[in-house]
């Protein structure tokens, strides 16, 4: 058994983490830390796990737990991850960390984009990208798992086939996703009281969301290039889900049913990417499971590709990807314990 | 491995059957029988099997299914599983019939509340009353299971330890549920359009609601008594989910420790009911689970006792529990391919 | 032109009042005060606004906006109004008050409900309960009003007709009502962050509401007794919205129709209260309007009457009753301004 | 008073224009059509006008329609209204069109997308497209109006500014839609229903939906050319909203501050198009209001703009609008009954 001790359990992504390290079948829970709780049964904090678990949360001291743990998750604010991790721990347990500490290799980047100075800089180049179906034999090998970021997962698995293979204007990319509204997290803040968000949807930091960057570095990674491009999520009245509709103008001259062999090629070997066919991916399909639906559309009108992504921004865009990483570092079946069906409707 | 068919696998609570017997360890889905959508692929109809079943949906035919099939599933409208089941079908595969026609012991108690003519009386004795927490011993031995509705499980479960105790004044008793839009099934009906149901509530069929003579009958069963309730449901936009609000006069001198007591004793073997203690029940906890969760009040100013449950009305109100009653039925652990943890926010 | 002002213009209710007053043909809006917001502009507080007023929002003082107001509303935390409203104040302009502070006669049953002390006891003999359709002659004459909670005016309305009738058994009654998320005001509490709320259904402080005791005294008024009655509200996800069974033993001998008729007597005169005949009212109807709707249903089985009510908690249980008020106390139309037709689907 | 009937008066369209005109001071109703609900009271099909109108529903002649009224508002599905609209009826009252048969000027192009034939040609030439802000003069002589769709009204006025003024590559343009549910109309249709579309978003018709010729049309007329763009709408789920994020590259050099003025000077006479300057509009401040709001970004990273546009569908998009072409048709003030200040959090 992976003895698995978590940072940041009461958040929605470290619930659902939990969640799914409960019912793993590979994994005991060992400790859960949470600094707002501490001293508090988990049950208390969630009653879905009323009568299931006698967990306690506790103050975080990632010493202790790296000792008893073989992987330690962290899901944390920016700026925690990168102060608590250190060589000495990484010599001890594995680190998956759902945060963006260790996302970006460029720490002026971060430093630019989040607005604080980057407390670990050392630790950059060891820490890998855990986007599973790009990055899969680094995983394997990694002491420190970046987990990526929710919009980023959906965006650049949606993208990554059309830019190595060179399909497209790189400069002409638009993004435009929809968050449901736990990607905002579980602080108490106005606009994500219900009567403030339900029945309305908004975008917000058009061009200026954080996760821009990491799409943008990932997507460089295939050609070397230094290509920017524009990112705009939005907030739509529901739980999860996130859905990215991702615009570029076509350089090569391919069909459609070229781009879904080419799409079906490259994800040949990946079971947590759906190829759609003839229809749209919705979120409804994909809640509660870690899969990504990917559908594809061209528009001969304006020459352009339409892909179209859709994902659970707390499962594979956050604490099912985790997971999957822990698999993958853990030489498990990539699929144990994460293997959801969608439950419909939900 | 038990092979399992299912006739009327594409309404929400076919589906949810089928949805969790794909991932039931002991189970293989043999066939799938649907009128509406017979020759399609099941994955075509509901989006999230994109990949995961080649299953076809198949004119249901009976005779066929129990040849092949150790267990068939029936979720259809009342009126339907009457006709199809026979002597010669029971001989050769046990029946979970997830409909009306076999919940009410009197056939005239039938006809009256359905309007319409029972069409297999002499199956009436026979079968059984699957509500597993109450006839689990006659559920070991049924070849024929009425799985029961999703109000009267979670009605009956809140008010049976009050009954058999005698505590209250039967004939005081109100029930005032609540329940999610899936409740009305997959028909394109205008009252369940999103438009028409959302950011709105209603009561319906107030004191006329077919659940009733149920759960009235099973709670009779206790004293022998014949006593009569009242019964008010209520369509709440949300997709899932039941929480019942059970009324009655005390006649018995007991504090809520000691009723908490009482509940606690006679629910100590049930995995699947959950007492919530201080707490009340609310239907986030138990959504996407097969746990009924009940919770305890009085009001000493009336003298009344309030008992507070809550399911999810497409599991432990239909499809979780009929795979609980399969599990029951073949010996199997009750908890085994149903122990799910509430996903949240979900 | 009535000139009016506001205390606590930035909760919900106080906002809804705002749009109301600004529309009203006789009204002029002087003053807003807010605690919180003091030296915003009222438009970037409330985006619907936007080019539409150039409100400031003041600190609140009371003494200055008696001087130039001939009417202010206060829209507060209980425990405020009584330590604001003086007899010099109401020499100078008529209070309109749609907080707690006013509405029990009883400062007894107020301090024991309420946890705190009653700051001013001489002026609850004077405070009028500004529930128009019971009260008007009083409300016409009166200094300071006290507005209704928004349970207790759709339970009063429901179940007043009954009870002057003397056709139940008071001590049976038992009233479960709905309420949609606004309820809970504005404060930024985690029991009301949209995912925390959303799809879920549960019942809170059952027997233990404060708008208890408030029905109670005014149904009492009709006999001069001192019964109790029991009274639960759930919060439902919805914006707006209240719906309220009332559940009572009937001790007449009344059929259905004989029933209809008495409240259509009862209420014939009341452009506000609507009678939804052979249907039950839903909450969509009402949304967005000053209407309350009542329907009746009588159970043969058990012996009872069900009252279903009702309104929009903002409007008629909030600031459209409070426009009522002041259109009675100022002689105008008692609809001006406030006859709306619920916007559908909204 | 105008005499006014609408055929087509139960959908949501119609059923909102028959709320707007009932509290229009200058408006009378004189009848309702209606093919599906013939013979029935308006009030019987929705519930929040009972009480308020004896209005029957009427199979609909508007040969007798046009004799007595002296605006005549058609809401039907397209190829219906082209149909019914001759000559003769134009010499006797005018005509308000709120369906798509007269909005496109070449009727290859409506033959192209709608699919059927159009069926009356020589009226398109005449028929005015009753976008008010842009066609207002040709309103005011009109007699025949055709109201915009409602993607296509808030797309237009978001980019109007930007194209009349040359700053960007027409080519370039994506307009990213997203609506609530009502936009789909009421019929009983699977994917509306509340449990398919609740907690979830999908696109649509990518690069396919029958408001892209209509948004080209217009645009195109400021510069005379012919651009083709990309139009991409999204269900959300919400009653009611849209809002559209318009992406276009930007060929001149221009400050977000220039271009602010710009907009404010484009619309400097408009009371119905609001800037919202340092926010981004979101469709909960525009519901149940004739208002479009309109927000401005300028990416410099990729040199992009985004307009970000939100109105009502069913106000500004439909109905509203509708009232507005009527006012200004018939020299009223063009805000009579229309100015609606949103009311929140409904």
């Amino acid at each position: 058994m992976i003895k698995a001790s978590i940072i940041g359990g009461t958040g929605y992504a470290g619930q659902e983490l939990i969640r799914i390290l409960m019912r793993h079948p590979e994994v005991e829970v060992v400790t859960v830390g949470s600094r707002s709780f501490a001293g508090q049964k988990f049950s208390d904090i969630y009653g879905n796990y009323e009568g299931l678990t006698d967990l306690l949360c506790e103050v975080s001291n990632i010493q202790e737990m790296a000792e008893k743990s073989d992987v330690v998750f962290l899901a944390l604010p920016h700026g925690l991850a990168s102060k608590m991790i250190t060589e000495e721990i990484l010599e001890k347990t594995k680190i998956i960390d759902l945060g963006a500490d260790f996302r970006l290799k460029d720490a002026l980047i971060y430093e630019q984009w989040y607005n604080i100075e980057h407390y670990n800089k050392p630790l950059l180049d060891e820490a890998v990208y855990g986007l599973c179906e790009l990055h899969r034999n680094e995983i394997k090998k990694a002491r420190l798992i970046s987990n990526p970021g929710c919009y980023t997962t959906c965006s650049i698995l949606s993208l990554a086939p059309l830019i190595k293979n060179k399909l497209i204007d790189e400069n002409s990319i638009i993004i435009d996703a929809k968050s449901g509204v736990t990607g905002a997290g579980r602080g108490t803040v106005l606009d994500v009281m219900y009567s403030e968000c339900n029945e309305s949807v908004k975008a917000y930091k058009i061009g200026e969301h954080r996760h821009t960057p990491e799409i943008e570095q990932e997507l460089n990674l295939f050609n070397g290039g230094d290509f920017k491009l524009l990112f705009t999520p939005h907030l739509v009245p529901m739980n999860r889900g996130i859905l990215a509709l991702c615009y570029a103008n076509l350089t090569a001259d391919i069909s459609l049913e070229e781009l879904k062999e080419l799409y079906k090629d490259f994800y040949k070997d990946e079971y947590f990417v759906r190829l759609t066919g003839d229809k749209l991916p919705e979120t409804r399909w994909v809640k509660g499971s870690n899969f990504c639906d990917i559908g594809l559309k061209i528009d001969p009108r304006t020459n352009r590709v339409i892909v179209v992504g859709a994902i659970d921004n707390l499962i594979k865009g956050a604490a099912g990807q985790a997971v999957q990483n822990m698999n993958i570092s853990f030489d498990l079946d990539e699929k144990t314990g994460i293997d959801f069906i969608t439950d419909f409707p939900i």
